[in-house]
Order: structure tokens, then sequence, then C-alpha cells
């Protein structure tokens, strides 16, 4: 049996180093280059993507009767990739199966076990990123990273902070209280760390491995068997990461079933059933607010969300307006505004900003961020690049029923490649309307607003009210910025000030960015914070008077 | 403004290591001596205390309209105190009010303060003592160590893992990404923690400090104004807590109205009101499980409970049969069983078992308590300094009720001190019976069972089942022992094993026993750990490219 945990061990520890610090660390190479991932990488990573297709999907020993499965690329292409299908009652028993085994194997096996899989996976990252490419419409260079990469980052993560937290107290203490004259009363105990129970993982379309790994991880290192229910839409990244999962687990001597697949299909999902079954201990849940409701309603689970929210832009004034336009460009055309960070909303006093480039109006603000969409998406194959296509056919709509919501400032448009929009940008004016609730897909509205402290009280109300993810703010004024940091801090979100280069709203770093807060109602947790991974397990102490 | 953190720190860092040792600590003496607490301090105790009495309990500034108190003695002395009364609305506001200042005086400001008013309230452990004996209706000699340094270092604890928690990671950091040839990207980010909101700390009957403490304590800690409502019965313990809160709140530059009293009145409690309020985020409540469904079902706020449960006794053999009895003796006379940690079922095999006085038949064990028991209380005074009062005149009725349940292996009876009723002993056989649910006060149930397997199955069952904060073993097997670690963690329940001197089941020491696993019905939460702080507050960053 390797010991996969000393292997590791190096690796484990500038993990937990990089937790603390919150500087920029990650051992996963985020660019797509054989020479980082070995000259044949690429070429093997094509290979292996080709031979699963239209092919039953092997996951050995996996418990279940027949086969599910009919994803089909935003790109255009049919996966024909089927997948074991079993019914709630067998995933749930088939878990319990291995809960003692799993939970009694210890710390060091568990999360060694878990390290190993994790580079494992980081190895496969082009296989990874076809997958997602090709289940979440991602285009490759994003499908890479995001899927592969970023997406081991957080589950590295999460794996370190589990680990930081089992070992944080002391397994055993001997307890010896004076009795002043009297020889001291001394008392051993031992404290055995006990799973919270089996957990369910309900993963996303649009990120299911990156949305996936952290509670997938927290709840494996700590000892609890993980459910793994992905989209019946984005399934093959997932079902991947199961497979070297249960391989790993079987060779380090671990039960395989502690991860299982629940694959279904679209209109035939099993979610509801396994949330609402009692042996379900914990959830992880990633998705829209009123689903989660329904999870709410109907589990005594412990669950970790992320939910809807609509995040911001800010826009008071600048000094880079050029940089600024085009920052903003790229956060809004990436993946056409699918990604949980995407900015919708862009509040601009009405009577404009100062810049370096002189007074700029309100409509000259909306003007330059249109224009720099337009250059930015100008070339057709660098616009598939940039927005992928539109993985749920509902986000199609969306745009549509945005266009009526207000004067369209720049029109959405296919890029000529799979099914597919660019932004479209709406002004929004008057108090309320349809800026006032999530619109999930490539849609922003511009909100004129009377002043600049107005433009940042309403961005941070609407991330108080309906929650937020991201926020952005653009100003010249410190002052102005303390007084928004302040505001956007008691409203729960996360605020980037003056993005103009190479670093964009929409991302968030593994062990450094705490992604979504749980401070509004975006999100009741935070990746990966200690209060993500602590309640997952328990201490149960013996003790006993120490003989002589 | 005293710097009280710099004062407070060498006690911090002594806190800090204790918790991760595990090993005994405690800078607050249990013992109420005036070697210890100085020469007056017993009679200055005594002289506060009379000052008290049948009075308006003063509290400067604090909100309400009115005055509120019917607290009685169990002892025999009407109180006669009143306290400040306000309505929720009142107290919600007045806390609300405080929350922004509160949350910005930063960590060590308010860990402080927090250290300072603990080692306020240690120098007052006598005037608490009668405090919390006149209200709880202890013996003055348990009330001074459960109502005063048990439940200081309980309230350290909290602010220690707190402090901990808050300190974990970087407050600021600057993110520094490769960029190949380019130059790095280079992001500052700082983080703000932010509290959750207002916390309700709903105190208890029989340990209103003790239990009070660590709810209360992590709250302020973390940022988050507390309204503190006592049972109408014990108000004083908790009011005077309130008062040295807000005066050394004061001293510090804090807002005192970061901590208020919701006191009230038998039959007309305020709670419901408090618990349902939308503006409540954390709720901290000790009680019944029926009470505790009820918040679950009424709020949305974050809920940390300790509820009821059915504590065990499994006796399967013993190399010190006297030890043995004279233990359990005690734990089952100790405050009439009115603790969250009394044994209730004592699970013995029908066949007896072996001790060092050679074989012990099931009748013989029984006895054999009861005897000890019967020593134990042969002194009318030392009766009634064990056993204390019996603080909820529904106790009485129970034991009454369990009378009748079964054969009478030892029937209570007064002290002669108070409403007093010592051990009721019964039989409880067959496989259901009284035993299945929690009696609370002193009524125990002696449960044959088949074997020694069986006893340890049926206690770790029903621990599983109704929730369990102790359990109890005595055995001389070591293979026997083993089986029975595994049975009782996997319920969820700490044991303790043959104990047979000057250590009770009863016991849970801070820094060193988590109270309560959060791993069975008993209660969601666990006294102290890093599940009970860590989703008390939240981090919200800002980050910003850095300038040259």
């Amino acid at each position: 049996m390797t010991d996969f945990f000393t292997h590791h061990r190096a690796l484990l520890d500038d993990a937990l180093t990089a937790l603390t610090t919150r500087k920029f660390w990650t051992p996963f190479p985020e660019i797509p280059s054989g020479k980082l991932y070995g000259e044949t990488a690429r070429g093997d990573g094509e290979s292996a993507w080709q031979a699963l297709l239209g092919k039953p999907f092997d996951l050995p020993d996996h418990p279940g009767i027949g086969r599910v499965g009919a994803e089909v690329s935003p790109w255009g292409l049919d996966l024909g990739i089927t997948y074991p299908a079993a019914d709630p009652d067998t995933l749930i028993a088939a878990a319990e199966g291995a809960a003692s085994a799993f939970a009694e194997a210890g710390v060091e096996r568990r999360v060694g076990a878990l390290l190993e899989a994790l580079v494992r996976l980081n190895r496969m990252s082009f296989l990874l990123g076809h997958a997602t490419m090709h289940t979440t419409g991602q285009a490759f260079a994003m499908a890479f990273q995001a899927g592969g990469p970023h997406a081991q980052d957080r589950g590295l993560e999460a794996v370190a902070v589990a680990y930081a937290e089992l070992t944080r107290y002391a397994r055993d203490a001997v307890w010896e209280k004076p009795q002043g004259k009297h020889a001291p009363l001394v008392i051993e105990k031992h404290w055995t760390l006990v799973p919270r129970g089996p957990a369910l993982t309900i993963g996303c379309n649009t990120f299911p491995t990156w949305n996936g790994y952290p509670g997938l991880f927290a709840s494996l290192a700590t000892g609890n068997p993980v459910i793994v229910k992905p989209h019946p839409r984005a399934i093959l990244p997932l079902a991947l990461t199961v497979r070297v999962l249960r391989e790993v687990l079987a060779e380090a001597g671990l039960p395989a079933d502690a991860v299982v697949l629940a694959a279904d299909a679209p209109g035939e999902e099993i979610t509801k059933t396994l949330v609402a079954d009692d042996r379900i201990a914990m959830i992880d849940y990633t998705g829209s607010t009123a689903f989660a409701d329904w999870i709410r309603a109907n589990t005594s689970a412990l669950v970790f969300t992320e939910e809807a929210g609509v995040n911001s832009v800010t826009i008071t004034g600048t000094d880079d307006f050029d940089g600024m336009c085009a920052n903003l460009a790229f956060s809004l055309s990436l993946y056409s505004g699918q990604m949980c960070t995407s900015p919708q909303n862009l509040y601009v006093p009405k009577d404009g900003i100062e810049t370096d480039a002189g007074h700029k109006s309100f409509d000259a603000v909306a003007e330059g961020i249109k224009a720099a969409i337009d250059a930015l998406l100008s070339d057709p194959d660098r616009a598939a690049g940039v927005c992928g296509t539109i993985v749920n056919p509902d986000t199609l709509k969306r745009v549509e029923a945005a266009r009526g919501a207000g004067r369209v400032l720049r029109d959405s448009a296919e890029t000529g490649k799979g099914r597919s929009a660019t932004p479209l940008m709406c002004l929004a004016e008057g108090e309320s309307g349809p800026q006032d609730d999530e619109c999930f897909g490539p849609v922003s509205f511009v909100v004129p607003c009377d002043s600049a402290e107005d433009a940042i009280a309403r961005a941070a109300n609407i991330a108080r009210r309906k929650g937020a993810i991201t926020a952005a703010l653009y100003a010249t004024d410190e002052a102005l910025i303390d007084r928004a940091a302040r505001a956007f801090a008691q409203a729960g979100v996360n605020l980037s000030v003056n993005l103009t280069g190479n670093i964009y709203v929409n991302q968030s770093a593994a062990f450094s960015d705490f992604h979504v807060t749980g401070a509004n109602p975006a999100g009741n947790a935070s990746l990966t914070d200690t209060a993500f991974v602590a309640p997952r397990f328990r201490r149960v102490m013996i003790r006993r008077p120490k003989t002589a």
C-alpha cells in the first residue's frame, strides 16, 4: 500500500503555509503548455477525450443497474457517453457501507489519497479541459484552467483546511489536576474524529469541478463518504474525478464506494430524492436560490450553498479610461456572463465622470465600454474564445427578454461558433427595474445614478438585498474608496478596485481569495474558510484514570 | 482608554496553548478560599449579595421602561430583585445601534475588554456563588464553582478560540502572480472581519453562566452584539455578568449596548418574540428539545443548541466495586441529577458482574450503589450540600411519576433544606419503558441486560437515538473497552471509563473536555470547538492593483 501522505507531505505543507499568508501560490500550472505538462500531454489529452466519446464510461465496481447520459456539447457535438445509473437508495447504501472503514482509516491515509488524486487529476488537465469545454460550453483555454488546475487548487485548498482543522487540537492528552497536598488526579484522554455522515455534492452546469471540488474534497478529507450528483448536462468532468478518486482510494486500501456517482437524465433527476433522504448529513449545492430554498425546506442536513446574486460595477472616475473599458469588456464577455462572478449592473453617475481622458458623460462611459466589447470580439475566433457558448438554451430567452427591458446600448449577437450570444447592454433607468434581479447570462444593465455616493449606495444595497459575489469599483478619490470599502464590507461582498490590467473581477484565486463571503444572500458558505470545513466532523472523547 | 489587550496578553497566550494541548489549565481557582481570592473576598461577596436583595438591580444606561423580576430561591428566600424591562424591539434596536462601532473597533480592543471582564467576574466569584445558589438551587460550593470559575473558564475558552480564528488567516496580503516574461501582476488585498449580526443567548435555569458564557463570549469576541435572555428564575447571575461587561466595554471605548439584558417574568416570556425576529442572526440555546424544535422552525438564524439526552452508565465489571459505587453515588446525587451530564440509565448484565469483591449479582450491584448513596447522604448537611435543591417544581412531579414506573430500588426523600429530593432508583425491565426518554432530575433506572455486550449496545443505542452528553463504562476487559469505545464514538457520546476516585462523569473541564459532541441529538454544538465559533463572523475582501 503506497504511503501517499509521506509522498505528498511537502505539497501539503506548502498548501498549509499558503492558506495563512493568502499570497499567490499554486502547484498546478494554469497554462496548457507541453513544457509544463509534458510534451505529449496535449495529444494524450485529445486522444483520451476521443476515446471516451460514444461509449459507456467505465467506472469499475460502481453500484448501479443500467446506463444514463445525454450530454450534448453547446459547441455542437453529441458526446454519446453513458454512465452507470443507480437509484438513490442504492447509492446511499453504498456510501453508508463505506463509511466505517473510511472514517477509521485515519487522517493521514485519507488526506494522502486525496492529494494523490489531485495530482493525478492535474496530469489529466487536457482531458478535463475537453470534458469541461463540451459540457459547460466554455472555450478550451478557459475550460482547461477552470475545469483543471484552478479546480484542483480549490480541491487542494479544501484538503489543506481540513487537515489543519483535523490536527488542530491534541488527539491525546494527559490531564493532571493538582489536588493540594494529595496526589494529582491524572486522566488520560483520547479523541476520535467522527465524520458527520454521508454528504451530497450537487454539481452545477457551468463549473462542475471548480464549484464541486471544495465540498467534495472537504467532506472526503474529514472522513465522510460523498455522493456526487452532477448536473445532467455536465456529468463527464465529475465522472472522471470520481473515477480517479475511486482508483486512488482502492490503492490506498480505502473503500472505493466512499465516492459514488449519481448520474441522471434531464427531466428525470434524482436530486430531490437524495436531498430528502434523512441519511444524508451534508449537502453542498451551487445553483439557483429557488432550488436552494427547496433544499433547506426538505432536509435536516447541514447545507452549504452558492446561490444567485446581482454583481455590480460602480464607476465614479478613473485615471485609465481605456484600461477600465477594456477590463470591463473582458469581464462582461468572458464565458458570456455565465460566471457567478460576472458583473451585471453598471452604476454610473448620470452627470458622468472625470477621467484621464477628460470628462466623460454617462453616455460616453457606456459607449466606451460598448466599443471595447466590440473591439475585443471583432475577430470571430477570438469572440468564440472569449465568450464560449451558451450552455443553457433558457439563457438565450433571457437575452431576448432583456432586449425589451430598456434602451439597448449594445446588442447581443452570435459569435458564429456553437450556441452563442455576445454581451447585451441595456439602459436601466428608474429606481427599480430589471436590474433588481439576477439575469444570468450575457446581459448587463447600465444604471444612471444621482451621484457617485448614490451609485455606491445602490450597488451595496442590491448586494445586501439580493446577494452578490463580486463588486467592482472605479474611483480616484481615496476618501470615496474608503467609504465604498465600508459600504461593500457591510453588504458582505468582496470588492475589486480599479482593475485595468490582466486581472478581472470575475477571477477568484484559491489560497488567497475567499470565494463568496457567506455574508449576503448569494450563498451561506465561503470557499474555503474554516466554517466550511470544521462542522463536517466531530470529536468524541474517551477518558479514564491513568494507571500507575 | 485602558489597553486591556496588552495587559492580558499573557493570559490569552496561555489560553491559546491550553486549547491545543487539552491539558489541565485554568487561571481561575475553583476553591472558594481567602488564600486564593483574598482574605476579605468571602465577606465582601456576602455583603455584596445582601446589598442586592430586595432592590432594583442597577444597570446604568440600559434601555427599557419599567421593572421585572420574581426570583425566589429554591432554598426559601424571596430575592425581591427587579431588573430593567424592555420590549424585544427596543432591545434589538439597542443591539443594532451598537453593532457598527462594536464591529469596527477591531479584534484586540474587543478581546482585551472581554478578558478584563472575565478577570473582574472572577474576582466576584463569591457574589456569583450566592447569586447562582439562590437562582439554580445548587449548594454554595457547587454554585461557586459552576457559576464562577468554571463558567469563567468556559468564557475564556470561547474568547481564545475566537481570537485564534479571527487571526488565523492574514488580514493583508500582497498577491504577486508571475506573468512569464512580463512584469508580475501585483494585487494588494485586505480583509475586513464582518460579524454575522445580533445574537441571542437564551439562558437556562440550572447553569445560567456556565452554559451561557460560551455563546455570549464567542459572539462578542467575533464582534456581534448580544441580547442575553436569562431564564426568568435565574436572571441575577447573567444580570451581574451583563453589568460587568457593559462597564468594561464602556471603559474600553466600546458601546455598552453591545450587551443588553432581556429580563422577563415567568409566564410572560419574550423569548419567542426575540427568536422570531429576523434581525436576530444567531441563537445560543440550552434547554428542552421541544423548544429547540420550536426555535428551528421559527428562525432563519444560525442556531447552536444543547438539548435533552439520556446519559448512561454501563456496568460490566470493576476491580474496585466500592470505589465504583461511591463514584456513581456522587454522580447520581450531585445537584439532584439536574445536570445535563447526570447519568440516568444504569445498564447492568442480569447475571451480574465480576468484581474485586467477587461476583456481584444484578441485585447486589443495584444494592451497592443504593447503599453508597445512603452513606453519602446520611448526614443531612452533607446531603443538602451534595443534592442542593430542586429548582423546578415540575421535577418533583417527575420523581413522583417515576416511582410508579418500576420497582423502587431506592426511594427519593427530602434533605430537610429547601425544596429537595434525593435520588430515586427504579428497576426498568423490558426492552422499552421509562428509560427510553429523558427524566430530568434525581431519577435513575437500573436496566437488566442480557450480557455486557448487550448493555453496551443498549447504552450506545439510546445515545444515538435520544442523544446523550455523557456515558460511563465500568469494565476490566480491555478488548471489551475497545469495542465499547468504538460503539460510543459512533453514537457520538463522550465516554468515561472506570471512574472511581475524585473525578466524576458529570464533570466537563474547559480547555480539555469538549462539552457535547454535536454528533447526536443532545445538541448540535460542541463547547468550545472551532465550528462553534468560526461561523459567527465572515471575511470580506477589498483588492486593488498595487501602485508602484
